[in-house]
Order: C-alpha cells, then structure tokens, then sequence
C-alpha cells in the first residue's frame, strides 16, 4: 500500500460497472457486484473488495461466469426456494436470494432460500444487511474451496464458510466471520512480505503447527476455536452444501478462481421477521438496551472500548466513506492493464 | 464418582418421573423431562442430567416452576410462533416447541418457535434430534445466566448460550456447543478438588486471565475463539432474548436454579425440510459421502480417528446403555433426602 492511489466510494463502484459491462454484464448484475466489492473495500475487508474484481473479469471471458445468467427457481414453497444461479455473478445472484427470503418472511415470518450455480459474493454480511434494511433479522452462509482441516486432522477439507448474522437495530448488529482463525489472504501477504505468521493460524502438510506461511498454504488452515469452530464450520459446509445441491468438501471448486470450470459454492439465508414475534419497536428497543450494558460495561486493561459484532467494521465504513478507499499499486497496475484491454480508461474515472 | 452407584438408563428415568410426578407435574411432563435428563447422563453431559433434579424439584416445591403448567401460543403465522411456556419444566415446553417447529415445517419447508416463562431444558441437542427423527435439520439456541464476558470487557453479561445444529444422516451429525471455552461446572469441580484450571478458560473480577477457579468464578467464563465467539454468543442473546420475549444480558436469571423468582430464558427453534430444496436421498447420501472422507483423511500426530460433531457423545450414549450411569455418591445422597421426603423408595427402583 501507500503507492497505490484514493478511490472514493462512487470512483470504485463506476470503475468496477463499467469493467463488467464491458464484459456483458447486465446493469443489474454490474451494479450488485459493485456495490458489493466496493462495500468490502470500505469495511477494511479488502480480500472481499476490488482485488477479486480481475479474478471476475476472467471469469467472465472465459466463460465460467455468465453474463446475462438465467437465475431460476427450481423448487419452492411459500416459506423456501431452492435458486439455480446459472453461473451468474455471485453478488447478484445472492442479492436476488436474499431479497427472496425477506419477500417470504414478510408474508410468512421467515424465509429461507438456497443458492447452487453462482459464484464467490464477496462478504456474507452484505446480504444480511439487505435483511436489516427491511428490519428483518438475515442469516447467511456460503462455502468455499477447502482450506480448512477437521479437527485432528491434517488436510484441508472444510471451507472458511462464513457465516453472517444481522440484527435490525440502531446500532446495527452485525456478526459476519469465517471459520478459520485467520483469512487464507493473510498468509499470503506474509508470504510476500516474508513474516512468520502467529501460532494457530495454520498447520503444514504433516499436521504440525506452524509459523512459515508458506507451510501453512501447503497444509491446511485451522478451524478458530478449536474443536467448536471445526464442528461449526462442518454444520455449514451442510447447510450451503448438499441442503442447496451444491458442492461439499473438496468438491468445492472455483471460489479462489473460477479457472478451469464453473463454480462449484452454494449459499444459504435466512430472513426472519422480528414482528412475527414481538413487536419491533419492544425488540428494537431491547437490544439497544443490551448493547447499551456492554458498551459501558467495564473494560479489561488496556482496552478503550468494548466493540458489538460489526461496529469495527462500520466505523472503517465511515472513515473510508470521508477519507477514501486506498487501492494498492498491484492491484491498480493489473486493472489498469485489463481496462486497457477493454478499452475502459478508468485513470479518467479516478480523476 | 466411584463411591455412588450404577443405574440403568430406564432406571434412571423411572426415579425422575416418580419424583417429579409426586411434586404434581403432568405424565407428560414428567416423561419430557425424564428423557432429557437420562439422555444427558447417556451422553456423559452429567452437568444437564440427573444432577440439576434436585434443582428442579425445589423449583417444583416454591412454585418457581410450575407443574401442570398452561403452554400457549400467543402469536403465529403459518411458518413461526411465539409460546409462553407457563413457567413449566422446560424439558417439556420445549419438546412441545420443536415439535411444533416440525410441524410448520413439514407444511412450509421451514418453521421457527421462540418461548419465554420457560425454565433450563438440559442439552440442546436433544431437541435439533427431536426435528432429525423427522427426518428435519432442528436448530436450537437458548439462554443462560450470564456467565460469559464480552471480548474486551471484564463483567459476565451473557449466557453460556448453547447453540445445537442437528442434521439427518446415518451416522447422525449433531453440534451442540456452548459459547463458553469451558462449562461452569468444570470450574466448580476444579475448585473441590483444589486443582487448578487451564489459561484461557477464565478473568479474574480485574479482567485478569486466571488459572484459579475461584477467582474465574467470581470473574467470568471466556467467550470460546476469542472475538468471534463473543459475537456468536452476542447474536444468539438476542435471538433467544429481545425477540422472544424473554430475558437478555444480566436480565436472564433462574437456569443455574429459579431460587427467588420465575426463570426468564428464553430458547429459538428452526426445523428445516431438507425436502424443501433436494430430494431426501440425494441429501442424505451426499452428507454420507462427507463424513467418509472426513473419516478417512489423514489424521494429525497421535491422533487415532477424527470425530465427526456429536460422534464422541453418541459413543459415551452406547456405551452407558451397555454398562449403565454413574451416579455420584453427591448427587444420589441429595436425591435420597429429597425421595426420602416425598415418600419415593427411590432404593429399590435402582435395585
């Protein structure tokens, strides 16, 4: 970083949609995936943001992402649908199950939809926050390739499989994590700067720990929390697995890189309507009441302040929005060379 | 242990039933709580089974808990409900909840319970199986105590929160887990044997990691994985507190034992019809093939089989119906008084 440049909010987002349109795209599926990508880049969570824009782009020219894809709902009940993406753009394809969902749990309480035949959708906490916005509760889970090894063993069989839990709420709550201890980006970027990674993280191709990044990109990242977060990590790979027709352990496939072959994730969500419940006035005001006791509970030594799910992420938002979005020189370097190719002058845009 | 005795898993539940029916809980009250109890010591989750009887019957006594208690349904729609539990032995009202989440399910493809005026209904687990024997995924979350502090923070302001995701499949797939590192109860039995505890499972009143089970004790439990099992027992608050009605943060009081007052847990229930989005087979195979090559990969060192989540419970279960529960000579002294009171030879039921 630091070489790279600023982008503001709406300079990432027209760069990334004109990038796609060339390439296909619909105005739908350019304008999801730009808010998407761009939305991660403001949260700090980069790995989540343009970086995976060339990724996408070759996707599209080869042809393992569709533009223009056929979303389709191929099983449904008046609280559930089982969405076949056609290969399409995974911010789209699950911006359209979330907002399925929620359309359910309006008129049922709560909704759930599955996604197979889509595509890496960035971060998980974007749809539960499309939830949120209809002040419903939004639940979301996806799978990727496997990276992360079972308890007491060695190789990488389970996703990071984030999983997202939203809260309507002023402030929001928003939980949205994976389940390894450390992102797979993480090792990279020590890799390349050449530091040693914490204890934990990950273990080498024989099932030690270790501290050598590139040991740990040959082995298997650990599941966090031990035992527990290898257990929740499993229940997910289920839930957006074999439950929504998609792929499951190794035979999760493409959402590093859709190279060779169509992307093999899938998702799963949840809308709930708090209403169906109580009403949202009472539960709104009882979770503000909660979080109002953590927020002035006491601190242990040398913390400032006590986070909620999501705030740290949010107050990145917020300093990103004012401040703008740091794009690093690589990552400018290989969108410039493909928006050349593309006849796309987005120095201009980023003027 | 060692110095109490054996019972057989019928036994065990004939002298639940006997002495709960004696305090004026219904058959089916009685049977509920019976199974849940018996199915905890099964399981060698001690801390939820016979144990906590005498809890539950000076509960029954004060009138804490009611027996005979009226379980209503105080909103629905088609997919959810809200139920008022009566202050009724938990095992029972939730059994009512999940089988009531079954129900909605097998119409709607997905169904979601919330309860308040509820009392501890022993393992979670027990329910995510109630939806498997219908061939249902069951989700369960519920409320303890606080016990658990927030990451960063110092006071315990949330329950231990025991989150359990079922998934039907032979072999069965079954998480059930605290947000905890380690159960209260593991600290209690440290500090009668004068042992000390692991780092990471405790803070001292100061925020002070602790080794001491006293000082943990008048401290608080450690979230499991850090700041996002922090966030994850967060969540889970909210979803079995502000949006059932029930209890949240400090507010949830009366599962370590209703003394003072009625208890105000709360629990949240999903049941999902993997029908509802592939074919049962399909699900059930692919599920299989998981769990074989999870079984069959490499092991790490010293590691001699990879469980699956809820293999070593079901394990413990088989091999206590073969040989029978231990009973500490504790807790079968304190259950004799209590029979002994009531008028129950609970002596020659473990003839």
């Amino acid at each position: 970083m630091g070489l790279g440049l600023i982008l503001t909010f709406e300079q990432e987002k027209t760069i990334i949609r004109a990038l796609l349109r060339k390439l296909g795209a619909s105005e739908k599926e350019a304008d999801a995936t730009a808010e998407v990508l761009a939305e991660g880049d403001l949260r700090g969570l980069g790995s989540h943001g343009i970086l995976r824009l060339p990724y996408i782009l070759r996707g599209l020219k080869r042809g393992t992402i569709a533009a223009r894809a056929k979303v389709k709902i191929v099983r449904e009940t008046h609280a559930t649908a089982l969405i076949d993406g056609g290969h399409g753009l995974g911010h789209y394809v699950a911006t359209r199950a979330m907002g399925l969902a929620v359309e359910k749990a309006k008129k049922q309480g709560i909704g759930a939809v599955g996604v197979f035949n889509s595509n890496h959708f960035g971060i998980a906490g974007y749809y539960a926050e499309l939830a949120m916005r209809e002040n419903m509760i939004g639940v979301v889970t996806t799978t990727t390739d496997a990276l992360v090894h079972p308890w007491g063993g060695v190789e990488p069989l389970l996703g990071t499989n984030a999983l997202a839990v939203g809260i309507p709420s002023e402030p929001p709550v928003l939980l949205d994590m994976a389940m390894s201890v450390a992102a797979r980006g993480k090792l990279v970027d020590a890799m390349k700067r050449g530091e040693r990674i914490p204890e934990g993280w990950a273990i080498d191709s024989e099932g030690k720990p270790t501290t050598d990044p590139a040991e740990g990109l040959r082995g298997a990242l650990s599941p966090f929390g031990g035992a527990k977060g290898y257990a929740l990590a499993f229940v997910l790979e289920l839930l957006a697995g074999p439950l929504v027709r998609a792929g499951v352990g190794r035979g999760v496939k493409g959402t590093l890189e859709p190279v060779e072959d169509f992307c093999t994730k899938g998702d799963f969500m949840i809308a709930v309507d708090p209403t169906a419940f109580v009403p949202l006035e009472e539960f709104e005001s009882r979770v503000q009441e909660f979080i109002a006791e953590i927020k002035k509970s006491k601190k242990a030594p040398g913390v400032s302040e006590i986070m909620i799910p999501g705030e740290p992420e949010l107050k990145a938002r917020e300093r990103a929005l004012r401040d703008g979005i740091e794009i690093s020189e690589e990552v400018w370097g290989e969108l410039r060379q493909i928006a050349q190719e593309l006849g796309v002058d987005i120095e201009k845009i980023a003027a």
